[in-house]
């Protein structure tokens, strides 16, 4: 009998992501919720290059990161909705959105959430920037997966949801209505769906959890 | 009929993952040399988002991101070897790695090379630790691949010729034999096979055009 482990933590985006995937795929799994300050030896020799969550462990084979994972899940459990589109182009093109989500547009997050001053300044800019592409890409259509949740639109949970309470937190304002009106769009529409809502961390538990940190942070400035 | 084109630049590892991915399918391209200190409109308009090479254009459809790339031709052209092993393990882990490379590796390698003193002893150690588990990885096996060149074999080149250029270069030994000696044979191995031995760029020429680069940084410190 196949055994599907997931190593993760409730506070984390990329965990979520996996459970996502496992949940749109009707993939049965057993949740190890692993403590950061921590981790467990099953974690730290499962992923012994990055030490980090989330690892996904199919019959004790251990996959690390969580955007390999996702594409694991979608080659390996043919059943429920595909997580990548079909066709070699939208494949593609949704490959490199997910790229762009954690390699550029996240650490610019990070650096507006973290700076002060002319700094942040700079660095909200460079967010925005970055933002007009991620809205342009949302024209006249629902999810970036197009009718329904894909591989963009589960990477960009942390857009749509844990990037929001941090935004408030910290009293930025990044994501505005006006400025990108189609990205607003799909956060209410990927928040709001009934697949989506039941699966987000409750919100004031992840606004005290995130709190910590970035207040944290910001007195230190 | 299908028109392929490559936007490129010789002496970029990036660039060159592409057209050994093409070479190794046997897909006819039509490659075009960018001047990366004057980029071409058609270059300026495929890549908005990064500006950068190499992109394919594939019937018109731009595609940026050299391990995007890679998985594209895998994914479009079924002539030729596998690029990604077939097994969603295997097809994994070979993602793991050659996002370990990008990531992860190249990033220590630059800073390694760029600074001095007590960091560059710090980067140097970071980059070694990286390196055991490469070495490791190869263990008891001729390629990333196998048996035969892969991903992680391709994405690999920035390590098998330009580091090796670039550590002689700034005077500093990263990848020695005595302790990373699998990685070593792979180089060897690699470097050797017909297929790519005809595909990198002359050494010399190379070497050249990195010295400008990696003298100046040096000097500037």
């Amino acid at each position: 009998m196949a055994e599907v482990k997931l190593l993760g933590s409730w506070r984390s985006a990329f965990s979520l992501r996996v459970e996502m995937a496992l949940k749109l795929k009707g993939v049965e799994y057993e949740y190890v919720e692993e403590d950061l300050s921590n981790k467990s030896p099953l974690l730290l020799q499962s992923n012994p290059v990055h030490k980090k969550i989330p690892v996904l462990l199919h019959n004790g084979k251990p996959i690390p990161e969580s955007l390999v994972i996702l594409e694991y899940i979608d080659e390996t459990w043919e059943n429920g909705p595909p997580i990548l589109p079909k066709n070699p182009y939208d494949r593609a093109m949704a490959r490199f959105w997910a790229k762009f989500l954690d390699e550029t547009c996240f650490p610019a997050f990070m650096k507006a959430y973290v700076s002060a001053g002319e700094e942040q300044v700079k660095a909200k800019e460079e967010v925005e920037k970055f933002l007009k592409f991620l809205d342009d890409e949302l024209k006249g259509k629902k999810f970036f997966g197009g009718d329904s949740i894909g591989f963009v639109d589960i990477a960009g949970n942390v857009l749509a949801y844990w990037f929001v309470i941090i935004s408030e937190l910290v009293g930025i304002e990044l994501i505005t209505k006006d400025k990108f009106p189609n990205l607003c769009a799909w956060i209410e529409e990927y928040l709001n769906s009934s697949f989506v809502k039941q699966h987000m961390p409750d919100r004031e538990k992840l606004t005290e959890s995130l709190r910590a940190r970035f207040q944290k942070t910001s007195t230190a400035k």
